[in-house]
């Protein structure tokens, strides 16, 4: 089924203790899209780029299947760009340059051929674009998915909160859940968020994995212990991209079906992370990703 | 069959926000014996106490079937005591007051009716104490578990790699596996205290949950998403004495059976943190504990 998904594509520099990569394509949108292209051909894209931003990587979402005719393209401008340097850990990170370039005026227009998109993924963006997208959607959607940041919660929550109130799915991690709602513990975090909208909850918890709430179900996955997380840049927007394509596929959103879903984000994001930037998603199949998805079988599997 | 743990028996003033509790019965020794004593009749009790210490609370142990000829009562000693205060995270903590008081002076004497025991936690001692109880042991037993942290790590690790060398089970948190080998993935760091000697290892994650590595495979059992943890205090010890507990009731050491031991371990350690000390492990039974584990499969459990 046709999956949307609106958010950045833009270039990185991405510093790590494994090397650096100097703008290196990246942005939440392209990982979302490639990710997702590997389990539907029906993406529709929404961003916007400057005429720095190459053209054979336009080309190559279009080879997967996505359709780009809603990424506008500003003349003379140039992309959103960041900047950032990974501690020792991998987790923590300095944001060192934030341009947002093109970024600053994105007010997206949907094509006509996007308006009955199925599936929606709406990437981290200000609020007010979110909400826009949203509106311009004409069929109801089977389900919208929302990712957010913590920017956003102490910039701009009365927004947000009237976009959490319109999706299926909201998508952060466990502080912003904790900030979203002033409750510490999760399970309390996820009540309280799932009255505010929502049918369900994703809390992302990076190298620790994944929850999923919905009011009666918790389900977890957790992350794949890795040998060589080389970059972890794009695995929040490479889960959503896996989670939400698994969804369009399938076309089935039963609690099961999401928990489904979820495995299948994680085990895109932890292909993602083992190189810097889209390179490990270049290379995938449906092969290697389904071996992935039972080693996060195996790992939590035990008979009583 | 028979389990002998050896490790403190003390007292805790412990501070949370959720309230204060001051000088409860507390210790590594006592947590792991009550755990245990859910899944085994025959634990045996290694230990220093001082006069202070309560003998009902020896008595409460007896009645669950413990043994307790190898705990040394010193006449007019004092008894361990700890003082601890909880961030609002639950995680981080700030020790305010460690007496060692009768601790100072350990010096295990196994009675002769311990030396046969086939299953041995040795909880977080030094690693000379731990070493002189093994020498005791005059059976090969079953299964050696060996829990230590990071203090001895950095003061004397040559003695705790020669007991390490010598124990089936490590049990350590994520931190200290990385502080013992340098490694920060932890599937490498596994990979090098697997050279080290045991067979397998535990590598606690706190609320995150638990990963059981052997040289070949990889178990990881999640923290259960709790409302209220109101003390964390011996949830580490807690965990111990229910995955020994459970080995040695089973009597089966094969990584399948390890598997389940970690979960039921991580079950009981649930339960403890839900209140002050050990008031909630006093009140258990059977069917408690497993729908507790059910709880466990159900938070993972997915189909393809």
């Amino acid at each position: 089924m046709s999956l949307l998904t609106v958010g950045t594509m833009a270039f990185d520099t991405v510093e790590t203790r494994y090397g650096k990569a100097e703008r290196i394509v990246g942005g939440a949108c392209t990982y979302n899209a490639w990710a997702a292209s590997y389990f539907t051909e029906d993406v529709r894209v929404v961003s916007i780029i400057g005429e720095d931003f190459p053209k054979d990587e336009i080309a190559l979402l279009n080879k997967r299947g996505a359709d780009t005719a809603g990424v506008k393209l500003v003349e003379g401008g140039k992309s959103f760009f960041w900047e950032g340097k990974y501690h020792k850990d991998m987790i923590g990170r300095d944001t060192l340059v934030t341009d947002l370039n093109v970024l600053a005026d994105f007010d997206p227009v949907l094509p006509e051929s996007y308006k009955d998109s199925r599936f929606i993924m709406l990437g981290n963006l200000t609020p007010t674009i979110q909400r826009k997208v949203l509106d311009q959607i004409e069929e109801s959607p089977a389900l919208t998915v929302l990712d957010t940041m913590d920017f956003w919660i102490n910039s701009d929550k009365a927004t947000l909160m009237e976009v959490i109130a319109r999706v299926d799915v909201l998508s952060i991690n466990d502080e912003e859940a904790r900030l979203l709602t002033g409750e510490h513990a999760l399970v309390t975090a996820a009540a309280e968020i799932l009255k505010m909208g929502p049918s369900y909850l994703i809390v992302k918890k990076g190298e620790h994995g994944a929850f999923l709430f919905s009011l009666n179900d918790i389900f977890f996955v957790p992350g794949l212990p890795l040998a060589e997380v080389k970059d972890p840049t794009g695995a929040g927007d490479t889960f959503a991209g896996g989670f939400i394509g698994y969804l369009a596929a399938t076309e089935d959103t039963s609690f099961n079906n999401l928990k489904r879903a979820v495995v299948y984000g994680s085990a895109m994001a932890s292909f993602v992370v083992e190189d810097f930037g889209l390179e490990r998603l270049r290379h995938l199949n449906e092969r290697l990703i389904k071996q992935r998805v039972m080693r996060f079988k195996d790992l939590v599997s035990f008979n009583l």
